[in-house]
């Protein structure tokens, strides 16, 4: 049975969830910004099933999430980069690494991962606030409503 | 065949992942975000087919996202309601908005729909900063590592 598609639902919430709604590809994208380039590099980091991987990959690459470029001709080899779009879905990642922080490990046991600037080192903690006044957003608090 | 679970991986954005890895979770979550309290509420809002909508209930539920409470004895009825933990899921909800709203429309598309503050009208953008410095994150900027 195909499953309900959402990427043309009038909703920005609705059309990523049709992206990224699946468990492997939110991962995948997380590996890119890791590092990961290569294939057999997202399937080390992940040891996702080698098909899975290519279909995600796939459709990372038709949305424009990711870029492939051939770095082998004999043979054909490729590899994937984040492009501007991948780049900015950084947001989303950086989001789910802040609440299952908080909230997906034991009450007690401690988060053996943070988030560290690459430059200084200094700790990230990342939250979302209103971009205009610079407020956390509270969800109860907003409401979605047409463009006047 | 069981799908892969990352819920007992080692990093906040597999955990994540795992709890909300599919189309139609963050959708109900929005819902209840927008004021769905019971089953039909739900339903009629996403259209969604009611043995997939009772089960990712079920799941948030268990997860302790949503809390059931009982609104009629005869015949039993049940209204679900965002516990804290559910509320903060709020934050990846706002991540999604802002990358759907962002990048999932063509170009020279306007996006329908905007988030407004309920008591004032303005409209709300969310973006991701670091919680210290109030700086936006740049995902290429960042590293997952050990915490010290």
């Amino acid at each position: 049975m195909r499953r309900t598609r959402f990427d043309d639902w009038p909703c920005p919430i609705a059309r990523t969830a049709d992206l990224v709604g699946d468990w492997w590809t939110p991962l995948v994208m997380r590996e890119a910004f890791y590092g990961c380039r290569r294939f057999d590099e997202f399937q080390a980091a992940l040891e996702a099933p080698r098909a899975v991987l290519a279909a995600r990959l796939k459709r990372l690459v038709e949305e424009g999430m990711l870029e492939r470029h051939r770095y082998l001709d004999r043979p054909p080899r490729y590899e994937y980069q984040l492009t501007a779009k991948g780049n900015d879905f950084w947001i989303v990642l950086a989001a789910m690494w802040r609440f299952g922080s908080d909230h997906l490990w034991e009450d007690g046991e401690e988060v053996p991962v943070v988030l560290r600037d690459c430059e200084t080192g200094a700790v990230v903690t990342p939250a979302v606030v209103d971009e205009h006044t610079g407020e956390v957003v509270d969800g109860r608090r907003v409401r979605m409503s047409l463009r006047d």
